[in-house]
């Protein structure tokens, strides 16, 4: 028997449309539900079969459903919730997928309290972006082994907090708690400033030398190849954790500066060493 | 008939065994002998069947060879190029892989000239490297389809210029021509400044902040794991171009700031999407 009834994806790309795929192959829900903007949209994702069934109203597609998760732009996922609290049956849980936590989860709470008894949101971020996008990119897999940050506070209630943990690891995913503004000043720092930077020095590289870039320039830039428009609205959301984390890489970059104007060797090496010690420490 | 009789490869690691395996499997040289610097260094480039022969003299190695290749930590190629210059037989094409070009060029150009007539240096620089090294990870075709830079100078012979075009190319390699100095200029911004990011952004992420790295972190952190004493070598060596190139980039960073602190989500927009017309332009 499926874990869940209906669910209702909101904007079934990469993010959603995984989820979807992942919830289909492993019959987990009973129907997914994937609302779009457009009918193009609504094509596409019909043709990845990462949902059940379109449709263009959010209200159609809240409706009946026991589980809401938006996957649209950082910017548009308050609206979105907002609008899913009035129409989603009492008892059903919201969430999302969105790469800034502390606004929507503040906006979305007020949002499912006007709602009253009932209606919970928990926030969530699975870390499984990339620099694809679209239906067409999802992979039933793409959450297996991947972190999810699962962002409760404390008008969160615990059951609520348990079925949202429940619903990730289920699709594959490793749940990690923290509050939304921990989350916020985190990601920051690993992968909101790294989108920073990648941008920086592809968009300050002149196309003339690109045949000389090799595989440091390709994978140092890659991620900037993500929407404008997306992480546009990630960097207006985390506007002061993007600050403070710019402002480690100036310090750092001033260290390098430092060293490289005096010709400090040993300076040099230091900073190298630290820089690798802490990558190995990732892996591949 | 092979088109090389004996090929030095002095520091037959990555590169240099990937030059090594390519010369051997396309049947293009009589000898491949390898000069490492110690007998564990000779068992690895044995066990990994980079080269023919190995010897932990440069002497031994570069003597009857008709192209010596340099493929030692940037640091270190002027000294052997000197003393292959001292060595080899008349009519030798010593050549490198360094990734920097200005100062090698003027030092082995240097001791070619001691040699007087018939000793040829020619600065090359195949944007081949990545994060791995070692004879372990070297591949016969990892020159297949890349760049190769050759850094001719008016003291260059024309035919030492096209011999050395025709190695790099009989390994696959597609010969790109430009000044030593042209090429320092470039590198800083499409490899070396990249690098420096990458250790710059790994350095500075606090190591408990690592399970929140997603694909993001981890591209943009990649080459920051190769080896730091070879990376300084090269910052020292290229001081001027990395400064410049650091200089364009803490401009860009300056603009991102002021867009982030003013919230100014159009300049944000128009960074991002230069950024991503950029990388665009490269493809995967």
């Amino acid at each position: 028997m499926p874990q869940f009834g209906k669910v209702a994806i909101v904007g079934p790309g990469l993010i959603g449309g995984s989820i979807g795929l992942a919830l289909k192959q492993r019959g987990l829900a009973e129907l997914v539900v994937g609302v779009v903007r457009s009918a193009p949209s609504a094509e596409r994702a019909t043709a990845a079969g990462v949902v059940d069934a379109t449709t263009l109203e959010l209200a159609a597609g809240a409706q009946g459903a026991e589980l809401v998760v938006a996957c649209v732009p950082v910017g548009d996922i308050p609206a979105v919730l907002a609008k899913a609290a009035e129409v989603c049956p009492s008892g059903a849980l919201l969430t999302d997928a969105g790469s800034t936590k502390a606004r929507i989860v503040r906006l979305a709470e007020e949002a499912a309290a006007r709602r009253g008894e009932g209606m919970a949101f928990v926030g969530s971020h699975p870390l499984a972006g990339d620099h694809r996008a679209g239906p067409e990119s999802a992979r039933a897999d793409l959450l297996e082994g991947r972190t999810v940050v699962v962002t409760p506070t404390e008008r969160t209630p615990p059951d609520a907090l348990a079925r949202t943990r429940e619903f990730w690891t289920s699709l594959g995913g490793r749940v990690l708690t923290m509050s939304p503004e921990e989350h916020d000043l985190g990601l920051a720092r690993t992968s909101h400033l790294p989108h920073l930077m990648a941008s920086a020095l592809a968009g300050m590289t002149p196309e003339e030398l690109l045949p000389l870039a090799g595989a440091g320039w390709s994978d140092t830039t890659r991620v900037a190849a993500g929407s404008a428009a997306l992480w546009r609205d990630i960097f207006v959301d985390n506007r002061e954790g993007v600050l403070a984390a710019l402002g480690d890489l100036e310090n750092r970059l001033a260290e390098f500066r430092g060293a490289l104007e005096a010709g400090d060797a040993d300076t040099i090496q230091r900073l190298l060493a630290e820089g690798k010690h802490r990558r190995d420490a990732l892996g591949s």
